[in-house]
């Protein structure tokens, strides 16, 4: 239906704007029934649909849902076409209930593996959660209901998050904090986003200028509205000016009757109100006219999918002497509580009541033509010692072929709202893995927790499969795998720590008690350990397979290139090994020299490939300037420096066999306008410029060899040599200023001016 | 001489007054003849005087004088009153040779052991470099001759620092690298300060208003001048109103015609340079009428007291089995080029020719009874190995009953203008040194160097003395300490590392080719190794003695105080071995609980006590409000938090056997007024609001229930439990604005607005 939005606005009183720009009630946006706009519906997402039987009673109950696994799990599945396949389920649940919006993806960075909400999100690394993200929102869309990705922005932590103040520096806000929700915004226009209670850079997020217009509506051109995540709201006229459209939940009338004083006295200029009530409106239309009245959908199709994504999520960190898959025949010990009551999602805002569970030591009894007992171990949410349950557990475990022990963080070790303050798993289930592993030499352990954990107990076992929170259908999916009717392809998403001392942010998370400090910067997982040369447990990008894969021949089309161009990367990948499986093909760009700071290397392509034994398939990755880019702060855009990247590719974040090179062509003028600051290597990777900057810099050799002289006394000729030989090259990063100083060529100042004013009439500047 | 200097001032044309502000030539100020205006010199420092036959000539040769170990080692004894005899020494060789200042201290903090110029810097702790740097100033300023402090500031590496943009947050330039700086102006009133060739966030320090005149000339009361570091002015007439007096050296005459100009033309107001030449003027009469004619000095006891001196900043970093000291008797194998011709001082502006030198061997062998012979070992300069050199070396070791091994970084390794790039001392000495160790038991190292290396031999040898950048003396010093003349008693003031990538500035030093951005914060040298729980090679404040001491009976005489007192904490100290000695107590003051990120503890005090076997002391330390505060980014001042501290005493940063515990009360608003976003626990901490802040607390428990309710499905009782109660104390931290949002106690937006009014009224904030 198309309709004329301005016609709608101008018929509006000012009340009636203003109301829009809040809730109805908690989950509802406000109708105008005189003019036909619709109220629409949210639910709390975003891995599966949290509708409240009664919208205006947060604590009433919620109607049974899909529970797919969380945001942690769905990322290691670095597949995008399943992510898409689980967000089309979310979208058809969204219909069959009558709801307009479900808010998630939720794809914050785990800047620590602390934050208690890491399990709803999906990566340490942007370009990952970009992607997830992205196929999210296209799957839910497509069916016809809107997403709210949030939390935007720099949303990393629980501790105080209604006013912690979050300092991060501009370059690493882009490439690392607002990176992750560029995709679902430019590639998969997500109608909502949802703006986080916190502030970020003294800001409230919800009245932050920067994130809402310059970043969001400006840069991305974002389309739909922006809304505050419950209660995230400080002042409302101040949010609305900033870009924020929609202020939830509805708490009373006084906030509407602000917006209304301040467009009557004219503090608020209408033409701001009536751009957001458009936004809202359009929005509110779309969904509203996308319903999909009496719509239905089947429930065991749906765990069939949550079954199947579970299994694609988990990642297999340890299989010592191909311990797994378990052969049927075996007589199994299935140990700890969670085999039966299995941990399967987290607590907090996306807590669903799922359609139905399955619990592992069933499927496992179905599975298994061997004996098959069960010992509970531990108490689930005690963290106290039952020697008689491990005593218990130990017995049972020594009289079978294999012992599997389910394990992992209780309810109470994580959730929404919490951040946790260690990596450790409950001290009664390390006894008892402890205890186990020395009575039974084949002994699994299955993780079930939504970020990850410490592992004193790693060397005693001979594998280890992480299950993450793997929705309603974990226990299946963990059969599945176990047994290998799933060969597993889950990779990690996340570094694992050996210790928390060992994480980029330990030293300022989660900070004080009015700001924390985002002082690790760009070194953020991966990038953190990688560049500090610090051993994790299990690394970024891991996870092993029951076959195995060959990396082979990497061809890059053009290796010169310039930043307006792309290059296409293509190798083979060949399943080595005797069983089908999949692989997650990773390609990271390490930038050979720079002029800034940069990580070693950053992800920039993943495909997942699915192979029979002995099968080989060409893969291709298309690199375009953000491949090469980093964000810089001077012209406030991405810029890919003249010079040259290792592409390398492989199986994880520490293993790249294949590696090629690349050079890039800048044609970016990476500053705004030429000055007396502005340095000479910039000068010299502009073509028009860069003659002049040669001759500038060789007629301040005398100089330079004048202050030389003053060494003279300290130091022998080598010494002298390499001291003038460094100043030579540093005078490239000097400004054009030092042309007129003590080591110039003594040039004056006018004539220094002169030359400055030339150069910014030959680019264009001015 | 009195003379009103306003009364010269308006006698002086606007081009006399700028002639004032720029050099007269390398080395001298301009005079202005018709109004008895002297020209003064100045000349490099800071260890020694480094005057140059010819002012006007940078490559003229220097004169002799006395070469004192340059600042690192200094700062290892720790000892305030022999900085200040050296300073006086440093004064009288001026007065000697006619010059009025001396360029130094440089106080620097050592960001990263890799700066070059670390070896004239003294430490990486703000308050020893701050304390070693007034004593210092005290003592030469006593002379009648004035000083620089430098290079203020942020000035941390060598790498482009013409160029380089320090990016430091705000509270991290002030506790560390400003706070530095504080002492030398504050306590002993430095003449002069000269600034930095660098920029420190976006403006270069020559004409940086906050650095200047904000925290230089408003906060510290600074009365002297500011002058360039040689060649770093940017912008003439922007410095000058930013707070720079004088520029350095003469480049020619068109930066006073700037300042001519601005004056004319009415950009610069006459009054900013009459200011600034009445600051000149100031320094200029003081240091000219203190010259003392004919003024001479003794040259052996100078030199007498540079081998005091460089024994006293000697640290012993290993004495297994109590090799050292050597007993005379014993045979010994001096090996390596150095104890020949020792390094005793860094390359660069601090390079001086001194009057006399001491070669390691040739006092030994006046020492030793037992036979001396020596072996070359390596090359200086040459990092190859020479096999037959240390073929000879290994031969001679083994037929000695000890070997003395002296090893260190070669002058090409470390120099003001380049960074190191690695810790390592040349490998051919590390191959002698593990070469000799292996047939010699009895191997001590004494090495010279201006900044930690690595020791991958350290478990090889029994003895390692650091002898640092010993100064003419070294030679003799280090004599008098392998043979007990001497009971060694520096100790370390910076962690040595293991390795490189431990160390804290590694992911940001020297940074990209425009900024270097400090992203490790306040957690510089033991604030980094201690939070982060990582083992350095040797600790901050670490040595060891030939004796040894016990800390006894710590007393705080007042346990409770208001941050407008002081309490004095007392103990004894006791040389429990055999032999006098010295020993540095250090005092470090550990916050209980913050409600900012802080080192787990900082050093507030210390002091050198000498002991006879047996004798006990006394020492107290008076604490006042500045050993508990941080700088509060808020007010833009120090601000010690009302809490508990914990104040523990020792004889290094990780071994403090005395603790004791006070708590601190605030009178200050940690605030500017009170807002909507003012926090309650700031409320509760004033007693003028605890009682409100308590009430309006409360009121809000209803508004946290109703948000806990949405939990309710999703956690069990005891997981709700402690998300309430988590919420209950993270209240404290949120703003009054959440009195009126949806976790909030129902107040309307006006009632908070009148609130905030009354609370503004009650504390006298407008």
């Amino acid at each position: 239906m198309t309709r004329n939005i301005q016609e709608v606005i101008s018929q509006m009183t000012v009340e009636e704007k203003a109301s829009l720009c809040s809730g109805l009630n908690m989950w509802q946006t406000k109708p105008v029934e005189r003019l036909g706009i619709p109220s629409i519906v949210m639910t709390d997402g975003p891995h599966g649909l949290r509708k409240q039987g009664n919208p205006a009673d947060m604590s009433s109950k919620t109607v049974p849902a899909t529970c797919f696994p969380s945001g942690a799990g769905l990322a290691s599945s670095w597949d995008r076409e399943l992510i898409q396949e689980v967000g089309k389920a979310l979208g058809e649940e969204c219909q069959a209930e009558d709801v307009q919006i479900i808010l998630g993806p939720a794809v914050n960075i785990k800047r620590s593996p602390l934050c208690g909400r890491n399990f709803e999100y999906f990566s340490e690394d942007p370009y990952l959660s970009s992607e997830m993200g992205t196929h999210h929102v296209l799957g839910v869309q497509g069916e016809g209901v809107g997403t709210s990705v949030k939390h935007y922005a720099a949303n990393n932590q629980e501790t105080l998050r209604n006013s912690i103040n979050s300092i991060v520096d501009e370059r690493t806000l882009n490439e690392i904090y607002l990176r992750c929700f560029e995709g679902p915004i430019t590639a998969a226009d997500a109608w909502t986003v949802m703006c986080a209670y916190n502030l970020v850079n003294g800001d409230f997020c919800s009245e932050n200028e920067y994130l809402l217009t310059e970043v969001l509506k400006e840069r991305w051109g974002h389309n739909g509205i922006v809304m505050t995540d419950w209660g995230a709201i400080n002042e409302r006229v101040k949010g609305l000016k900033a870009g924020l459209e929609l202020e939830m939940p509805f708490v009373g009338p006084e906030h509407d009757q602000m917006i209304v004083d301040a467009v009557r006295s004219g503090e608020l200029d209408e033409a701001v109100l009536d751009s957001a009530v458009a936004r809202l409106l359009t929005v509110i239309f779309k969904a509203s006219d996308a319903r999909k009245e009496g719509f239905n959908y089947d429930k065991d199709i749906h765990h069939q999918l949550a079954r199947r994504t579970a299994a694609e999520c988990m990642v297999l960190l340890k299989n010592d002497e191909n311990l797994l898959p378990l052969n049927k025949s075996q007589s199994v010990a299935v140990i700890g509580a969670f085999a039966k009551n299995p941990r399967f999602q987290g607590g907090g805002s996306s807590h669903i009541s799922p359609t139905r569970l399955d619990a592992p030591l069933e499927v496992i009894s179905v599975f298994a033509e061997g004996d098959v007992s069960f010992a509970e171990g531990y108490r689930i949410d005690e963290d106290t010692i039952d020697e008689a349950l491990i005593e218990e557990a130990v017995a049972l475990a020594a009289s079978k072929h294999v012992a599997v022990i389910f394990a992992g963080l209780p309810d109470s070790f994580e959730t929404e709202g919490l951040d946790r303050t260690h990596l450790d798993i409950p001290s009664s289930q390390i006894q008892l893995i402890q205890q186990v592993a020395a009575v039974q030499p084949n002994t699994v352990v299955v993780l079930s927790n939504g970020s990850p954990v410490a592992m004193p107990w790693l060397v005693d076992v001979k594998a280890v499969l992480e299950g993450y929170l793997g929705g309603q259908a974990t226990g299946s999916a963990v059969a599945d795998v176990l047994y290998g009717e799933v060969n597993p392809s889950g990779k990690l998403a996340e570094t694992f720590p050996v210790r928390l001392e060992q994480t980029p942010a330990y030293l300022n998370f989660p900070g004080g008690k009015s700001e924390v400090y985002y002082g690790e910067g760009l070194f953020v997982g991966y990038r953190y350990y990688e560049a500090k040369k610090e051993q994790p447990l299990f690394p970024f990008g891991y996870g092993l397979s029951y076959t195995t894969f060959a990396y082979e021949d990497i061809l890059v089309d053009k290796t010169h290139l310039k930043d307006t161009e792309t290059t296409t990367v293509t190798m083979t990948v060949r399943n080595t090994g005797t069983r089908a499986g999949k692989e997650v093909v990773q390609l990271y760009v390490r930038p050979i020299e720079s002029t800034v700071v940069r990580p070693l290397k950053e992800l920039k392509g993943f495909t997942k490939v699915s192979l029979q034994p002995g099968e080989a398939t060409t893969i291709s990755f298309t690199l375009d300037k953000r491949a090469f880019a980093y964000y810089n702060t001077e012209i406030h855009d991405w810029f890919a420096e003249t010079g040259s990247y290792e592409i390398v590719v492989g199986p994880s974040s520490v293993d790249t066999p294949l590696s090629s090179t690349v050079h890039v062509v800048s044609t970016q003028i990476p500053f705004k306008k030429v000055t007396r600051n502005t340095k000479f290597y910039e000068l010299l990777a502009i073509p028009e410029t860069a003659v002049f900057a040669q001759e500038a810099m060789d007629s301040s050799i005398e100089g330079l060899k004048h202050m030389g002289a003053m060494f003279a006394e300290s130091m022998d000729d080598g010494g002298i040599a390499q001291l003038f030989e460094a100043m030579l090259e540093w005078k490239k990063y000097d400004g054009l200023r030092s042309l007129s100083g003590m080591m110039g060529s003594g040039m004056t100042e006018a004539k220094l001016e002169q030359i400055i004013d030339e150069m910014n009439a030959k680019l264009g500047l001015k």
